[in-house]
């Protein structure tokens, strides 16, 4: 990717997110509906509708909310809170009301920061029923004596949970799996970083000739993934190579992972090697500080391999869940890296076969015209790093093992194993079952 | 164990040592009777005989011996020695004589140490039949020249090797085996701490709801253990789950641990386990510094899970093997952080189920009441825990293991354990088979 | 080995140098064969000619080279550079001319080191055709304007590569291989100390009880060995315990090796044991920076357990492939130091048995006379390794587990071992298979 590229992909991630950004989503609703349409704009997506009280597995999905319109009036009828000019203010899952309290009683219901004066919290209740509002502590200090009039025209009923996925066949059956959420209102890197890398990513591997056939998820965060899971866990234990989830992927802050039960998937090695290669300062976190999707993923029993790729993760970072987490913490740059850092993780599971040199002993390059003619040192380099290809390439270790054993990335050496194919003198002897049957 | 109930144990395990004290142990005779006499007072101890001449894989049951009198006097009649006053002044298996000397005759048959002048050491013969005397070396540099009279009224004749073991039945016929040895004559340390600790941990265990079989085990240390495993070993192999040596378990100072040949076992790993949890600056020896009852049960071949529990090792602490090693350094304190060490450890053992999350996915905490509604900082590290807990409750780690990656004492996980076993969402998978048997 | 022997041997390897230092040798040709010839007066060799145009693998025995005379004359006649004066002047495989060139066209086929003005460089060209001539660049830069006469009267035609092995038949069928080359013109380190050595390891060899059959291999490099294997591998695959390869082994500075492919086999931990007992401060290479004949043995697929054993290693000083790799460079008490060195790993080899001790328990050592009766340090230290042994001899360990465990030499633990199979309790319990066959 040139530079000037990553510049335009991040205006037009950027744009993207700033057309999704006013919709209010939730779990279940038509801000999620109208948020998969908006994406479906860009991707040929299919729509799924998961009538509420389905069980799955431990689970069951929720009724539907939909809100008409959210506020709080002063006496004078001057509308102080308003969910139209922020669907923060509004806690998630609301139930509604319409009804004149002391501000005794709307204390009750309000909730605020104290530490972060300026910033709306963002604050949920999706299996206890009840109301509030949610509001900057500054604002909630200037609230005087007297009555308010407080309005939720909301309602929790019966209907569906929505999600959307598609596949993009390979040239070989077995998956990659990207998945993230649509379930978050106005917030930028948790969570529209994920959905709209998720879909600048999938316009790519369209464009790609591409051995895998790629599975791209937009869920709604936990009860969403449960959901797909319990719909499509055969299917992937069957199918599945690598799985990434995307979340807080948009800032420009550092790089991180958050990596699966044992460390040990092809998921987890795709992501340290590129971020070793790449942005060696980042943060690996175990398992014990998961917290989005990747819980469900690698579940006892479910297993899959997956992690979930982020710049700053969730928790992290002083804006996470709360209005200060804007379209000015997500950067057309930092989409652009989340952006680069998750595509570089696809191409590395494309590029990882496991090569078999065909004859005893050493090749005789230079008949072959392997060897440079002209000695340089980018010339000697490669040399060494095809001779070390060789030398390893007995079965036993993919490209990744070759490429973290002499400290390169993976991507400079997939030309050079191309090269040897080419010549006959690798096979591809990679392994008949995706990496989620064999971690089994 | 509240610090008062440990106070009044300290003061029990310490009465109980003063009235072994003087007792004249050996590996064989009547001191040896005599102290399984007065633990029998507290323990329902079945009581052993073993012939002399008696094989025991390389070994055979040595004759028994017994002292009636034994001192030297000067030449004026005064009785410079006797061991009546120190046990430890007589060389252990010393056969009879009654004779006049002179001094440089009877320097042959005396053993002090120059640089400890005022201690008596503890010196044996078993295997070789010779006589002698240890005293100070203060006393031994007044000697003058002149004939002295010894006298030694021992009897080492065709006997009986004595010892005792009883079982506390659990649940189950697996066994948690406690061994510690009854053939140190007057020294405190090493070795009454061994039997006073054993003594109120099998207190300890009646007055418990235990799923394990204990078994507990008073013998002469070497030839009674080798004694033990020949009639015992195809049983414990069977049975054994986990064991625990206990010497020189007494005094004030540290804590440590003897490993096993491999240092894998599962009495490794509890003894680790709490070690680090309770005294983090303890030290670990290897096999190779071994040296107590742990010699013949991780012999090759043998292979039991045992570990060796001290305090201050064998060896390690300059009143060893000593007249210093008394009753002023083993101490009510030291006993009770002695028992409350091991205590610890057969907590665990018991503790130690490998758990299997029942359904796919996270489980919905929510909605049976596991996430505390009040959150505390106690609630929210309670809460992690169950979450960690659950992701690696994969059948694949027992408690110990879980309890070592999150770095907190499994006594403090196993009620929360305990808690989504009643909520129904915990299956206990433990192996049908004891440690001894899988490690083979 | 008594330093008064050290002393001697190396003066006779010095001396073998020497007379072996002159040849003119090259992957095949006359000098190849002198070399054998020179060899063949110390060992039993048995030589092997194979023809032009034979495969080998990816490999063709190139035609045989063989050079009569080679000079540059200036215009007066005066002969400014001649092969007779040494070897290294003429290009390996130099194609014969005699035609008189300008300055300019001389340049093109000239061949010095700008940063070495004083060396002649070592350039070799066996599978292009083309001619050249090294020089020293200090003579280079005072060439003047003018015509040359350049002669080289080589032949290039169907022929034979030479090669020599011979084996020492031990106690058993199972094989150590010692391999190294002899196609290296005039240099010191690399290459007559191999051969050298080698040589004189071989007449130990013979002169030794070996539970080994031994089989040492004088061959061209890369060439050689890949011929060699092509003939050998499968009876090789079948009986190699374990192999060295000698290069670079006669200088006086450090000592090294250079490890197999996984570093795993057990000619690497005989080296990594001999070289941290003897010269801890040793360089370990890995397989990433190899570049002698285990490119060949630690290919995959071929897979024998053979690591190159080293002084300084090829490529690490700054003598190498010059004229500066001379007799100067390497020294009698370098080439004494490489042997020993060999020597302790072919030793350590005879005595690495696997033991298991015979008895349940610990076996009582004091009726056997295995107790020293005296104490010393010395006695007291192995009183410590017996018991250690024992208590490790459980079938699974070799005796070089052992020491390393221990921290010791395991030629100090081989009497012990010895002492301890008299005495009836140890047991040898070895594989039966080779390493070679154990590795597949």
């Amino acid at each position: 990717v040139q530079d000037a590229d990553a510049d335009a992909l991040g205006q037009q991630m950027h744009a993207l997110a700033r057309e999704l950004f006013p919709i209010c989503r939730s779990l279940t609703g038509d801000g999620v509906r109208e948020t998969l349409s908006v994406l479906g704009k860009h991707l040929p997506l299919e729509r799924h509708e998961v009538p509420s009280g389905t069980s799955a597995f431990d689970w069951i999905v929720p009724r539907e909310w939909n809100v008409r319109e959210a506020f709080i009036e002063d006496e004078p009828g001057h509308r102080i809170v308003d969910f139209k000019k922020h669907n923060l203010h509004l806690m998630g899952y609301s139930t509604p009301i319409d009804a004149w309290l002391s501000l005794a009683e709307l204390q009750e219901h309000l909730y605020s920061l104290e530490d972060q004066p300026d910033a709306i919290p963002y604050v949920t209740s999706y299996y206890k029923e009840r109301w509030g509002f949610c509001v900057t502590h500054r604002q909630r200090t200037t609230l005087k004596d007297g009555r308010y009039h407080v309005r939720i025209d909301s309602e929790l009923r019966d209907g569906h949970l929505s999600y959307a996925d598609f596949t993009v066949p390979g040239e070989t059956p077995r998956e990659v799996l990207v998945t993230t959420y649509v379930c978050h209102p106005s917030m930028a890197n948790n969570e529209l970083s994920g959905p709209v890398v998720a879909t600048f990513l999938a316009k790519w591997v369209m464009a790609q000739t591409r051995r895998f056939t790629y599975r791209f998820v937009f869920v709604p965060e936990t009860i969403g993934s449960i959901v797909y899971l319990n719909r499509n866990l055969a299917h992937l234990k069957h199918r599945m190579e690598v799985g990434f989830n995307l979340s807080c992927i948009g800032d420009e802050r550092g790089y991180s992972y958050v990596a699966s039960r044992y460390e040990n998937t092809l998921a987890d090695r795709i992501a340290r090697h590129v971020l070793r290669s790449t942005h060696p300062e980042f943060v690996r976190y175990s398992f014990l500080e998961r917290g989005s999707d990747e819980r469900q993923y690698s579940a006892p029993g479910v297993d899959l391999p997956l992690v979930t790729l982020c710049r700053t993760k969730f928790g992290q970072y002083p804006e996470y869940h709360t209005s200060l987490d804007d379209l000015t913490l997500v950067t057309a740059e930092g989409l652009a890296g989340g952006y680069e850092f998750a595509r570089r993780c696809l191409e590395v599971a494309e590029q990882n076969h496991t090569y078999r040199v065909k004859c005893l002993c050493e090749p005789q390059l230079g008949r072959r015209g392997l060897y440079s003619t002209v000695s340089t040192r980018d010339s000697w380099r490669e040399t060494k790093s095809m001779t070390a290809m060789i030398a390893y390439a007995d079965g036993s270790n993919d490209l990744l093992s070759i490429a973290e054993r002499l400290g390169v990335p993976s991507w400079d050496l997939d030309p050079i194993a191309r090269r040897l194919v080419d010549a006959d003198l690798f096979a591809v002897v990679d392994s008949p079952m995706p990496a989620s049957v064999l971690r089994v």
